[in-house]
């Protein structure tokens, strides 16, 4: 039987540095529904906070625009329930920006942890991780917009959590879906 | 641990009939993320087909657009790994079009299973549904737009699925996020 637990943990989603089609670092747009689906995710499973990173200007103030409008706006009124999701999104300039905020709300480094469809020496599966969040040390799990995560970014992971495999051999979901489902898995206590 | 199966399973994404805020009967709007990320979920879970029920004219001409623009045209070759599962998607004027092919396919009817926010009469929780599942008969899993499926379509329902419930007493998860995490709970075969 799972126990019910409440992890320290906070997400991200990396607009910059993410790699295109052709394995080129760019920046890419925010998508509304991202902001929407994963912080009622979060939400649902205790995240601290959302932080969604980019260093262009003006997606910058569109997702600030977002966030008022159902924090502070006719949003608010129209869907309360939605005001207390979108309010753990904050925006952040880049990856370190979102590493400091943390680290001036904890009083230490979170351990960082990225997904990733490749296997990796620091290889971490959804087990190992939830056991990890138990011991009640800082987490920030990391999400890669288009292609996903540059390898700079990779590079300062504490450990890279296992590709989520369902019963065939695809696994191409969306950062959505994929928030979704490691949030359930390493956090849910439904036995199933 | 758990096994590997392959379950006789369907999905329905239903647009008419669901209720709007104030529990009025509507027809809701399609929304394209839905199409992909809900395709994407049961590529990835093995899904049989991913069928879209709308009575509105515009709108199915909408999804047969976007279906054929990445299964078909200039999408499936940028992405063909967006094809094979855009490729799940069926159009259909209704829920009783939507049985009625099903029928077709298996010979018999599905056994027609929704979620609901709600606990009642006829609920099966997630591990009961795997049980369900393994047996091999044919299931429909229903979800609904908007405020969600109206009453007549509940109704007609062998079974209502526990809600999902993270560690928070907040469950207000998107469609997409929901079928994803159903998903991986009745057919995802990694423990953690």
């Amino acid at each position: 039987m799972k126990k019910l637990f409440f992890p320290n943990i906070y997400l991200a989603l990396i607009h910059h540095p993410v790699i295109n089609k052709n394995g080129e670092t760019i920046a890419s747009a925010v998508t509304n529904l991202d902001l929407h689906d994963i912080s009622r995710a979060g939400k649902t499973y205790g995240v601290k906070a959302f932080y969604v990173a980019t260093p262009l200007k003006d997606q910058k103030e569109l997702v600030e625009r977002i966030v008022e409008h159902w924090t502070k706006g006719t949003g608010a009124t129209y869907n309360p329930v939605r005001k207390e999701a979108l309010k753990l999104i904050s925006v952040k300039e880049s990856f370190n920006n979102v590493l400091s905020e943390i680290e001036k709300i904890e009083g230490i480094s979170p351990k960082i942890v990225v997904t990733s469809a490749k296997k990796r020496l620091n290889s971490i599966d959804f087990s190992g991780f939830r056991k990890k969040l138990k011991e009640g040390a800082p987490h920030l799990l990391l999400f890669g917009t288009a292609w996903g995560l540059a390898r700079e970014i990779i590079a300062q992971a504490d450990y890279t959590l296992s590709p989520i495999m369902g019963n065939a051999d695809y696994n191409h979901l969306s950062v959505r879906s994929a928030v979704a489902i490691i949030l359930d898995r390493i956090i849910g206590y439904e036995d199933h």
